[in-house]
């Protein structure tokens, strides 16, 4: 059995040993005083609390450089994630593959989505598509919406939203540039 | 004067105008009790405390599909930011231009980073190659480094780090659809 303690998962995450404690209480009883972790039992129920065994099946919805970037993307398929759909407008890519799936048109959606079992659809088109493309795949019955557009979308309490904003990340790199200039 | 209150940006940002207030109170003095604040000053002073006054510029190091998205992302000038130069090993690619930007071999970085006034590197290569690339861009110069890989990497603590994960924030919408199931 493999242990490891707070104080090296804290080294290893940069994270204070108490942080990582008091979080992973949160969710229940971890790990023994004085001793540490399980590792296996640990990553097990990480999982099971992030609802990773469900391997969720994923469409992206406009194929541009992001869309085709995240449908190329390796690490999905280690945490159980499969893009299993693509969707487009562009008739010039419906019916093309990228990396071996299948662009459709957005006007197939509802029946795709069935057919695939597709839990998740993925915003990258453009912002001002964004919320017409969500009211789609809220209607085609995803599970939860995963939005790059960098907008503001409106979806019923019953479907999880999640935005991605690239412009966070930079303008946090920013801002620790801007204080070590100091 | 256009003037917003805690309670509107509360509501457009979906966190409570206590927060709000406590958030912004961290940086100083902002708006005015019972009237709100001033749009245009709280927007430029945001704007300072994260340094975007400082126009950065960026270089991508590896122009695979994720590079190749970065490279196309119309948001980053938006919020000042420019992409000024990419970088890749392959021969095939090198002198070539994505969306107007030359390609240069990596080997060319540190001259390619003086010439061009590069202050961040944007790391999108594998993550088995992503220390060399980390150690070459700080050799070269560069004032913060923006992670695409999934790796950890060491960087001197003169140089700031920001990682981007993208299995994050679709962990974080595993997390929640397999709340709402329950």
């Amino acid at each position: 059995m493999q242990i490891i303690s707070s104080d090296e998962l804290g080294r290893r995450l940069d994270i204070t040993p108490e942080q990582i404690r008091k979080d992973l209480a949160t969710f229940g009883q971890f790990g023994r005083k004085g001793i540490g972790y399980d590792v296996r039992e640990l990553k097990e129920k990480i999982s099971n609390i992030l609802g990773l065994q469900n391997k969720w099946r994923l469409a992206i919805v406009g194929v541009g450089h992001l869309g085709g970037a995240l449908a190329n993307y390796v690490n999905f398929a280690s945490l159980g994630f499969s893009v299993v759909a693509l969707f487009d407008n562009n008739k010039k890519i419906i019916g093309s593959e990228v990396n071996g799936i299948k662009i459709h048109a957005v006007s197939r959606m509802k029946k795709i989505v069935a057919e695939k079992s597709v839990d998740i659809g993925v915003i990258t088109v453009p912002a001002d598509e964004a919320q017409s493309v969500a009211d789609f795949l809220v209607a085609a019955g995803v599970k939860g919406i995963w939005n790059f557009a960098p907008t503001k979308l409106s979806v019923p309490p019953t479907v999880p939203l999640v935005n991605e904003d690239l412009s966070v990340g930079l303008s946090a790199l920013s801002y620790h540039m801007s204080q070590d200039k100091e």
